[in-house]
């Protein structure tokens, strides 16, 4: 693998140091050592890290291009983490804000096994959105939560999938909840007809996830939510791998704010995302409608000959604001409303889901 | 698994909306949903997130003690993380500053199988700091990493440790680097009857890690190099108890600033980390003398029965500092250089780090 990786950093620094900052993350992101310490022509020229560009944003704060040699990486999407903003993330006012691969490790890491149009045609949602709900609260037993998923389901879902604090606690191990949820998805599909796709939540270690995706397939599921930045992204993208079957949603948790959330969209869809979860604007986060239609774009981007993955604002949506997320975000998405659906009494929850579910099938895109 | 645990954040707010800010983390990070969708008593009661106090410290910061329920963790380290942080960290203006376990879950993480008594009983320093150096940069080739391995073990450190970059590239892929690193760390032991202990980084998902950790043990070693914030911090853990031979040094990579290097410390600690590199003050990144003797601290505390791990401050230390590191942090440290013994001539290096390994010992402790 040669080539170099563009990768884009905003720091704070006087203008007299900026330069001297800069060179000093190409080599703590590349041979993590003072030029002194590297006597070798191959690791200065091939390996160690190089400033590209410097450029003004204005307030004391600059951008950097810093080319990173793909050869580091080893196809490996934790070391890829490392070797952009590993020890970087460290130091004070420095954030990473993009990355452009070279075609070939792009290529490598494989991206979705699915992506959009695979999901699209199987919930039969040729020219609409597509639909998604959470289970919660964590607490309530297994039963609990599957009555919760016949009622949501009988909505007429595209998927349901498990809220992510939901994990193998013993008030609701995660064999049984899923058992018993993955039944009830099931007997409202055999009601209505309707295809709704239960995400179960992975958690814990490799060797746990592997036996959850197990478990999960047992019943029948294919699809499965995951938080790559607790996982690890090596273990996400080796599950991508030997689990391509399944359609993986990525959730967001843990991703912090020091990396830019359209980084994350691109790497997660690098890595095997069919679905990226991500906090809409007007929501309980504070991202802005911009940042959120540049998250979308680089999800639903082929550019780089990967499938395009389905971009899924959430975070405090309402059944209310489907046509303004729709004129936003148009057809290539994934609505996603969870505790605003709940919130409903219990006797209404499938009226208001259906309510949801029609919102989307009738919109009228522009 | 009953009890809370105590979360404490720092966010910035105006006073009158403080409480609803506070308010709004607890449901986050447990139900993740409005109150009104929680109908169980059971959940509002032992799973919702409540507030305890919360302490101005001024300049429109403040400190909000949220209690988490312990039940909610399932005894996972991942899962400890998501409830602790997960969503929050996508929040403007929230720092994780400490948290507080209950002792039963405190315990079920399990600590460090070695720590700092039998890792200095092992390397025989009793009385004293140990000390460490790194191999870099990536980039050579195993053969040349093997030279600097062997000039430094000669030079009778008590560790050795891959650089944090090192992973499984085509320029050097792991078990041929490891095999030829480790026969050179023999050498050098055989000839100077020390006892340099080599610990290669672990990367990539936890199939790769084991198979890594393996290879290890089949060249004999018994210590690794691991980044719980790449790896995730659940497969740390799960690999700390299948490979209870060995010792584990946890690197900081990848742990940014929102959360504090304390409770990062704290945590590795609890997850397994024998040894936790972190950045010393006065190096290449801004932790102040105060939040490095904070650090130690916590990695020393045996409050909760757990070993203590030992603190490696490290990121451009050099050998010239050594009696003011050890003044400060006296015999219970592990002194990292890296880059500055590198930077010497080659045949320099094996002397200059006898001249570290000899201030360490020789230095009088307060």
């Amino acid at each position: 693998m040669s080539g170099w990786i563009t990768a884009v950093y905003r720091l704070r620094a006087g203008a007299a140091e900026v330069e001297a900052r800069a060179e000093a993350i190409a080599l703590e992101q590349s041979v993590e050592a003072p030029l002194a310490a590297v006597r070798d022509d191959f690791v200065r020229e091939n390996i160690v890290g190089r400033v590209a560009a410097i450029e003004d944003c204005g307030g004391g704060w600059f951008e950097a291009r810093i080319e990173l040699a793909a050869a580091t990486i080893g196809y490996d999407a934790g070391q890829l983490l490392n070797m952009l903003f590993g020890n970087s993330s460290l130091l004070e006012d420095v954030l990473l804000v993009d990355a452009i691969l070279p075609a070939p490790l792009a290529a490598a890491f494989g991206g979705p096994s699915h992506g959009l149009a695979a999901l699209r045609a199987e919930a039969g949602a040729s020219g609409r959105a597509l639909t998604c709900s959470a289970l919660k609260p964590q607490g309530v037993p297994a039963a609990e939560l599957a009555e919760l998923a016949f009622a949501l389901s009988m909505g007429g879902l595209d998927f349901l999938k498990d809220d992510h604090g939901l994990a193998d606690q013993t008030y609701s191990r995660f064999e049984a909840r899923i058992a018993a949820c993955a039944a009830a998805v099931r007997k409202a599909r055999d009601r209505t007809g309707g295809r709704t796709r239960y995400a179960p939540s992975l958690s814990g270690s490799y060797p746990q996830m592997r036996q959850q995706l197990l478990a999960a397939r047992g019943e029948g599921l294919d699809a499965a939510l995951i938080a790559p930045m607790i996982a690890g992204c090596s273990n996400f993208q080796a599950l991508r791998v030997e689990f391509p079957d399944f359609a993986f949603l990525a959730h967001p948790t843990m991703t912090g704010r020091a990396i830019s959330p359209v980084l994350f969209a691109r790497l997660f869809r690098l890595f095997g995302a069919d679905v990226a979860i991500f906090p809409n604007y007007g929501g309980r986060f504070g991202y802005s409608p911009a940042v959120c239609e540049a998250i979308a774009a680089a999800l639903l981007s082929g550019d780089d000959g990967l499938k395009p993955s389905i971009p899924a604002p959430a975070g405090g949506m309402s059944v209310e604001r489907t046509p303004e997320l729709l004129d936003r975000y148009g057809r290539d998405v994934m609505l996603l409303i969870g505790g605003a659906l709940l919130s409903a009494p219990r006797e209404a929850l499938t009226e208001q889901t259906r309510r949801f579910v029609e919102a989307v099938a009738s919109h009228h895109y522009r």
